[in-house]
């Protein structure tokens, strides 16, 4: 069925392939009245953009983005705002000698399965390119969220973790891996090189932090805001892994800790000591920082050569030449950005709908 | 909005509080001719139901379930089935204590900035009990998953870790714990009741596997079968983090072994040599097991008393009595299989549409 | 898929047979804060209840609702509300003659094509009985619209249309047939009885009005207000045409008349010179009354005997016995109203959620 | 809330105002390996493009359709089909003198209502330019239903119908109404030309008809055919009425005529005598002829001076110029073929979920 669109009130569908003449997203939902002209998308695409290090794919996009409807005089109409950019610098002759082959850990056997056909020049829909709408479409949704400050880094590039007690946001524009721990941009730098010349890639973790959230947006059950955001992050590519607040760790912490305590802040507003539940309880925000951590599995396509099938049975040796991320985990980081944007957005005009003051 | 649905073509919508007079739910979409009576359903909630050792709530329910429509002589008729459970051991006044304030870690204070009314009692709608439904609509998804079997296990309580190496299904169901490591079922039963003594509660990391997924189910993009799953686990109560295959772990796992590579196997079907990316490749099922973690936080509700607000904004020492599982994700094991179930079963229908084969 | 659910952000969703042992239906999405007791639906399920004259069907339902969720101490909790009626006089034995047989013109051929299997006592999932639900739920939706008066009258039964000119609401409640033009009733009496006498059904005309509906409800293109309630009262048993305003009748009005012309009203208010749009510009609502009117079918099961086929592919004559309206366009004026006003309230907190003041 | 996608299964969603850049559409949801091409939508926008005689309107656009995404090597591949659009022939300046005024009968009120901000040029969103993305996803839907004809006709422009018994389908191609009554042509062709040059404009009486539709599309309750038909013929601009064979008249019908009685067919098929039911019953197809009507209200950009508001609160009179179609409901019937066509292909897809053999 039509998986292409995100979100509920306010939704996104994005379409085109890697090596298509265009890439494009359609935002519906956007409510009238709002300023929005292309300057205030592109800085995002251009945060997420190929090209910008020696860390990220070579491909030379400039990612300009076009808003073909929806907009009038500088404002947004209520009517669905489309986006486009032209894909400038497509090289299919790369993947000629993967036509028929399934890259091992890419979607390449799964989509022969499923549809027959498959559009393999740079791996078609399931290339991370698709992502950049998601950016485009974010910087949409943060137009409704002007509040709230939402933030990513990448806190561990393959084994190598940063050192909490280092972070510093400060840093994260400061380097070519969004790393807010200056001691660890070095050791990256020395890892995702040897990691290249070996042919290999790198895994990352990313986290994602969302200050200014209002109180009471989320809905119970099955709407849960912590619900919503792990879909939005395990949808992007590579994404195997998300947790919300402490995550996986509350397994291992008491009851009596893992509880954040409430106290009187200033002016008598509910405050909370600690925020073990990353700003979500019972599927519903808190009012403290929103906290998101995802899994990024290494880039699958690679250089050194992966036993595997062709479509005709055949086994085969795998070798990618192509331009592919390192690791694919730094551009995720704008990317994570913009979904958890998207999702607090449409869960802004949702909590609108019943009459909450949001 | 309407956010008590789960599913898209396979859907069912839960309804009912803890301590009202019944909970229920109804399962739209089911397709007509499925053998289907209460005796299917009921086992399954008879592995979820209170009060089966000293480690769950001593709540004394029986969870009988009736199917109040859409069958007819012992068959699914392809129109809504109605289930209904009805509420028998509600002891509302233990929760007269607590009825204006907020338990540190619980929904109470968010269903109160969001909504203004509460039930308190019991939790009411934001309590696990709401789980039972789940368990009796994954019950139906296994009908139509005929050749798909479920498992689940605690993998870990508190600190506590199973020994991988000694991880045997067969135990699974010989303790209170869904423990597959035998050699951990006294470790756990020691640290649970000093927990309970100390008026505390624990965490859990469950493991969920679904063996003999056809190939090809999941779609792309935003309907991915890992992203609905996600959200599938982070729906249940007390859920902060989802993995799938290696999760977190694949962020440091280098590319080159990342990547399952594949072979001709028995009969020249395409088999793979290992399972990091648990059964999904491009939000696309490969036909491996389908392997799922989610870590359950401690419950909230314990007795040892903490510092919190009541909604008054008055400071307050909380403290709950009622009947509360002591360590709540012991009891999500069956739930988490009944939503990997319906997650399936839903993408079968969708993938069925389709014209695939499955 | 599941289609037993209505609405977008407010919903329901109905289950239930004919001769099973209850009917329900679940409403998700209602705002919290709402007074709601079963007195507050009670009274519209009255007025379509069956037995309260001798032109509608004779089975003898007392139809008391009752609220198993979703309410706390008299106001809902923003939690689903379940309601629920129990099936109190269903004769499934007058159905055995006819159990493998196809009605004419009734839904008995399509539902065994379909399903293959069919709960044929009373009609199980196609009788009107369903309809029950959708005026309970339609009973929520009016509190969320208090401003809004929706009124429904029949104004054609068989050949015999009322005088327009005689239309009197308070006409209305008087008569067994909502008929607001007093000498028509006597007309109606006598035509209904020959029908019945004669072993048939007779079809009607329903006409709906909302007054007090905020401009500015509905959206664009898909969402119009009109293309919905289209597709709500078209979703009524044995409703085959729709019409908003002037309806079809503006196939024959020149442009210059059909154009409802505009005029500064009292207080600057802008308002019309005539209401030939039924209240319905562009899919969004200008603030008059929204009139729709939609045909109802004679009723499919009579005593006629007429040429059919069994499931057996047999030549038989059907004759229905049973209990059925001889005109069931009676009983669906409270489900016009209830469907109108399900969907007004709908298209209400959709506009909330774009930060509309309505 | 998003309000711009058709659909369940197959969906597509469109964007673009009538002065724009382009108008596109997304359909999401298409099976793979369905051969496509420009060359199977264009012919389909060729019948509904303006300017092919003087009873439409006189823009001059190519409507040059070409497919962004979604087709690989002439084939489908299971991911969105983009379609593009681009405007050529804007008159902006045309609509200078009306840019705040309200148009009687035209959106223009209700969207300033609603959005405050409106792009008036051409009538934006509102245009019926919209449409021709319509016919385009209606070319896709074919596709998926080739066993299916579908063909409209237009059967009465203001008050001069057709005569039945002269309905030819052979005719409606060869005059520019298509008009299935010979004798009628001439009739029209006079009218038409009158209320042109009177500054007025027609409305007019659509009718469609599949043939061929599989018995079984279409799920019960509000989820039936004749609700989506309804639904779908609704949203198309200027429409007010929708009916499913006879429709209204079945109102005046008695109910031993109305029910189409059945008899076995050749090969011992089941085979109707009459269709009144309009090949519906229970919101499930019959295997007859699926035959819809629809009214069109005239055009509401004339050019007789009717008195209006500006948005400034003054009284006007307002005179559109511009260039428009004087009988809107002509181009109407590809756009009626479409929708029919779209609402059938997304049921087929719904019905495989559930294993019905179509």
């Amino acid at each position: 069925m039509a998986s292409n669109r995100f979100g509920q009130l306010l939704t996104f569908t994005t379409w085109g392939e890697s090596h298509g003449p265009a890439i494009g997203c359609v935002v519906d939902g956007m409510p009238a009245g709002v300023p929005l002209s292309e300057a205030d998308i592109q800085p995002y695409l251009d945060r997420r953009k190929p090209g910008t290090s020696r860390f990220v794919t070579q491909r030379n996009e400039s990612d300009t983005v076009r808003i073909l409807s929806g907009v009038f005089e500088g404002q947004t109409t209520g009517h669905p705002v489309s986006l486009l950019i032209n894909n400038e610098d497509a090289r299919s002759k790369d993947y000629d000698a993967i036509k028929d082959q399934w890259r091992p850990g890419h979607a390449d056997y799964t989509y022969d399965v499923k549809y027959g056909v498959r559009d393999h020049r740079g791996s078609g829909r399931a290339s991370a390119r698709e992502t950049a709408m998601r950016v485009a479409a974010g910087a949409l949704a943060r137009k409704l969220i002007r509040s709230v400050v939402i933030r990513g880094a990448v806190v561990q590039i393959g084994p190598h973790k940063i050192n909490r007690e280092a972070f510093d946001w400060a840093e994260v524009e400061n380097n070519s891996f969004w790393c807010p721990d200056k001691a660890m941009v070095p050791v990256w730098e020395q890892f995702l090189d040897d990691t290249r010349k070996a042919g290999s890639s790198a895994g990352a973790i990313v986290e994602i932090i969302a200050s200014g959230v209002p109180a009471g947006l989320g809905e119970p059950v099955y709407g849960k805001l912590d619900a919503e955001i792990a879909s939005a992050m395990m949808s992007i590519n590579a994404v195997k892994a998300v947790e919300i607040g402490d995550g996986f760790a509350l397994a291992a912490t008491p009851g009596h800790e893992a509880a954040d305590a409430m106290y009187k802040g200033r002016d008598g507003a509910a405050e909370f000591v600690t925020n073990h539940a990353g700003g979500v309880l019972g599927g519903i925000s808190t009012g403290q920082d929103v906290v998101v951590r995802f899994a990024v599995k290494p880039t699958s396509s690679i250089l050194t050569p992966r036993p595997s099938l062709d479509k005709h049975g055949n086994e085969v040796e795998v070798m990618t030449k192509g331009r592919h991320d390192p690791c694919v985990g730094i551009r995720a980081v704008p990317v994570g950005e913009a979904m958890l944007a998207f999702v607090l957005a449409d869960q802004l005009l949702r909590a609108r709908a019943l009459g909450q003051k949001v």
